[in-house]
């Protein structure tokens, strides 16, 4: 059976064509620049990349060059043949607690729930009626980044202010990157060969959140109400006392601008004042630049309060992983962060994680030596597979 | 010696006057709605507590009458007695990391960081000034509720925002309670016979802050650029995901809305939406109040998380102490708080936790057994003691 597994944008739309129940990925790609000139779109066909330039005025025009591709390169013979197509949605709200089939009535409430994620749900239902018009055999299904966090419990997820904020605007802890922790839950179900662990998965990307997973379910997770609260990213600031925006404004800046300077001018470039990559953060430090040096130091051990606080939350743990961008080749992040955790007996193997990272021999593995209190590992996020992976128990 | 310990507050005078090195509360009392009109001053002698009804216009009043009440009152004979006088301050910035006599010099810095402090250090200022006025021969000292954080690394005080909000404005975590923090690191130095150990002091009172501290230095501080960081507490929501300020703003409401939502309809009060005081929550938990269940919950989560923190920031723990209000009295809360600490061999000794309040015949002490893995202490907090004894310092 063939899935696709898509991710709109406001201009893009990725994709992935996945053979399941085998997880095979077919193709993959990505459209750019829909809509607003000079778009192009790159196709990844096993380890061969194609890129080519064309006009796409609109997601329907791309889902109706994505199934012309599949079908000239022959993925398919038949449009018939793609089974369902799961669609990656940022929000599902209080509603969605797992993936489901996308009706009339499930898009409407995607619709509305725009309000809590005005950048990502609009495109997410652009996408989806580009593909219910090109596709109107496949069954579409929603897989939200929200969904795996709907297990936390009321005393996790409300901030301490008036209750009728909760009530009225649904003001709570909703945490993102849903779909990456629960593929990595599934892995370590997998590896400890049970669901009955407590596991502490640091997804640290440009974006970054860690989640506290008990018996295969989320109880805590570092981001929030949005996705800039927490850690410390690439350009967003994380966690901050919230009255140095009333200060700022005291100060002359607009909502919009402290906005912008939060999500995208702090973090490690906010710091560093220069790198928003930890890779070019972690060269000028060894350089000898001291904002690098702060800056790499509170991205560490920002991911050390989380994994303390979860810790805590778990009453011990069983394992952590690293996963995404940083988590999977920051092996020098990773020595600093496990560093911080050695006095509870956590031992690094050096050499095995100087080992893994995507671009060296070995992905992926364990990085902590045998009589280590807690293992640590390393595994390679796939949020395609994952959201392929949930759209094939609709379809099968 | 004897020694005035001071706190202005913008329409109120507390003081205590202290023999020293004796560290003996010779009297205490507070002045109340000075300029404001109905204004009235109480005293405490021992156990006699005398309230007076009369019309004070400003500080300056206040201090005459009392220069009066402890004449009267035989506490000095001559104003001349009193060596010096020591003003709580909330707001040392970055220059004051320790106590100083306050000079001209002195006095208009401590202005000058009003921008910080807005509600705080403007009264201090009246205070001094008026105690300069009645009392010229007395020394003058400034004791600053943010000096004893001084000792944080940047990586600890910076948030991940833009360094030139920090080199603009000095934008960065301060802490507070600085005062009651060291006040019970220099008790702990008695109990434990040195000063080389890791300390956690949570100061729950209606405010709260939690403060890590090695060889007796704060490392790092609940409370941050303002009061409204860190734990939940009596109205203020503490932490919150910062992003929810511009959703609100989208909603309607004004900065100052908000500031006022977060700083006094938020915390115990904005969740149980009954209650500030963690003992009418209690008693609402206990007979079936769903939300102060939650509540208590969340009050009580918050200071493991952060306990949580700076166990692994110390990497590791000699004591914890519980102080200020909540601390020294609330016996469920500290057991519910200790309960989630069992797992790293924390034991507590039920019958002391519970004999242990400021109502009850014993005050202070140990609440753990003898082999618990990290000992836990109930200690009341004197700020006054401490204002008086760093007084005393540059008195003697």
């Amino acid at each position: 059976m063939k899935i696709l597994s898509v991710n709109a944008g406001s201009s893009s739309l990725k994709f992935t064509a996945v053979e399941m129940p085998e997880e095979q990925k077919l193709i993959s790609g990505n459209f750019e620049r829909i809509g607003i000139g000079n778009s192009f779109y790159t196709l990844k066909i096993k380890d061969e990349k194609i890129k080519i330039e064309k006009e796409i005025s609109n997601h329907e025009e791309a889902f109706q060059i994505l199934m012309n591709e599949l079908i000239d390169r022959k993925i398919v013979n038949d449009l018939k043949e793609i089974n369902a197509i799961g669609h990656r949605v940022v929000h599902g709200g209080e509603i969605y607690k797992d993936s489901i089939e996308i009706t009339d009535e499930v898009l409407k409430i995607i619709e509305d729930l725009s309000s809590l994620a005005p950048l990502h749900n609009p495109p997410a239902v652009t996408g989806i009626k580009a593909a219910q018009k090109v596709v109107p055999d496949a069954k579409q299904i929603a897989v939200f980044d929200t969904a795996f966090h709907q297990t936390m419990e009321p005393d996790q997820y409300l901030y301490a202010i008036p209750m009728n904020l909760y009530e009225k605007y649904k003001i709570r802890k909703y945490g993102m990157h849903g779909t990456s922790h629960k593929y990595i839950t599934e892995c370590m179900k997998n590896i400890l060969k049970t669901e009955q662990s407590k596991l502490i998965i640091c997804h640290i990307g440009s974006g970054a959140s860690i989640t506290a997973v008990k018996n295969g379910k989320s109880i805590d997770t570092s981001m929030g109400f949005t996705p800039n609260a927490g850690l410390m990213m690439g350009t967003r600031s994380g966690d901050i006392d919230s009255s140095i925006i009333k200060f700022l404004q005291e100060k002359g800046l607009t909502i919009d601008e402290i906005d912008q300077m939060l999500n995208k001018e702090s973090g490690l470039l906010g710091i560093s004042e220069k790198y928003s990559d930890i890779r070019d953060v972690e060269k000028a430090m060894k350089s000898g630049d001291e904002n690098s040096r702060i800056a790499l130091d509170m991205f560490t051990n920002r991911i050390v309060n989380y994994i303390a606080m979860y810790y805590f939350e778990l009453q011990g743990c069983d394992a952590i992983v690293f996963t995404a961008g940083v988590g999977e080749n920051g092996c020098f992040e990773r020595e600093k962060i496990l560093e911080k955790l050695e006095f509870l007996g956590v031992k690094v193997n050096h050499e095995l994680n100087d080992q893994i990272a995507s671009f060296k021999e070995i992905q992926e593995g364990k990085i902590t030596t045998e009589d280590s209190s807690i293992s640590v590992y390393v595994i390679p996020t796939d949020e395609e597979i994952m959201i392929a992976r949930d759209t094939y128990h609709f379809a099968k």
